[in-house]
């Protein structure tokens, strides 16, 4: 059976609800990266970059997220969670995606991540102060040209919708009101009352 | 015809070598980062995100390297640029360039771009001090973990290998001496000895 290996408050509730969306057979590793369970050397036999989300297959572990969303799109293609037969439509859904995971997650974690790529408290706090200016330049993008509306992707829930799920829970603690984004803000409860979103976070 | 916004010393290089490698029919806008060319109004009409690559098709604009990778892999299959028909084998390709993408690109751009995440000048100087320390883990890492060898998926060339090339070759101006990681060093000329490396290279 399928492990993920998931942190409640990180990006791997991306690849949870996915699993779940597409009726995969599962079991969750819980991790907790706030006491380090990611730098315990069994972790790192399975992932050595030390990060959640880690999938475990029978051929063996996958990592990141936007490689876990489209295998699992693959996978269990009866569920329509990506556009697989449209190499264009394809390539929107997985540039959303790598926007999701290499700018406004990056973003994110400077807030309270600093020390990977710094090493003073005063570069830290720094940091931490422009995080929510960032992320309301991330998401006032979204809400204006990629959120088609009702879905990321226009009429058909995929991926896309959430791994954006994910990362807009993070705006409250952030301090960005997500109001501010309407077609987020609608977005974001579109997916919360999805049966397989609501199982995930019960 | 398609279309890629490139420049020189970016990203945008691992497009424009998997184009010349799938033969296909393309033409480069050249852009000039140096001077904000990604800025001007008729670039951003193109993409909003203010990045390079842009990738211009008949059906529409494409953005983010892993996606504009997979796409081409796709619309060119008999190039053979990814394990297109083994989705756990894709998504090892896809993990792979979304680590380059969110993880060692971003820590590169802390060197010259810290602006993205702070405002002191005293942080912009952290972050640039910590990048050669965090490239010398991150290729640590896909030197002793990732690489299979002698391309980066084992045996068959892939979108990876152009990938892993483009940012290998930012090594040498961040102050790493890529011979500490011998596998990446052996690829990297290996790569640049391709046909279709040095056309574009030429």
């Amino acid at each position: 059976m399928l492990k993920l290996f998931h942190a409640w408050g990180s990006c791997s509730l991306a690849s949870l609800i996915a699993l779940e969306e597409a009726g995969a057979a599962y079991e969750v590793a819980l991790m907790d990266t706030k006491v380090g369970d990611q730098r315990k050397p069994e972790y790192l036999a399975v992932n050595p970059k030390s990060r959640v989300p880690a999938l475990v297959t029978e051929r063996g572990v996958l990592t990141e997220t936007p490689a876990i969303l489209a295998w699992i799109a693959q996978t269990w293609p009866a569920a329509r969670l990506a556009p697989l037969d449209d190499p264009f439509a394809f390539a929107q859904c997985q540039a959303f995606n790598s926007y999701l995971c290499a700018t406004v997650h990056v973003a994110h974690a400077h807030k309270h991540r600093g020390y990977r790529w710094a090493v003073t408290e005063a570069a830290f706090a720094d940091m931490t102060a422009k995080v929510a200016e960032n992320e309301t330049a991330c998401f006032g993008l979204i809400d204006s040209e990629m959120l088609q509306g009702p879905w990321v992707l226009g009429e058909a829930y995929s991926i896309c919708d959430a791994y954006l799920f994910t990362i807009a829970g993070w705006l409250e603690g952030d301090g960005v009101d997500i109001r501010q984004f309407p077609k987020v803000a609608a977005h974001f409860d579109r997916v919360a009352a999805r049966p397989a979103v609501r199982k995930v976070l019960a």
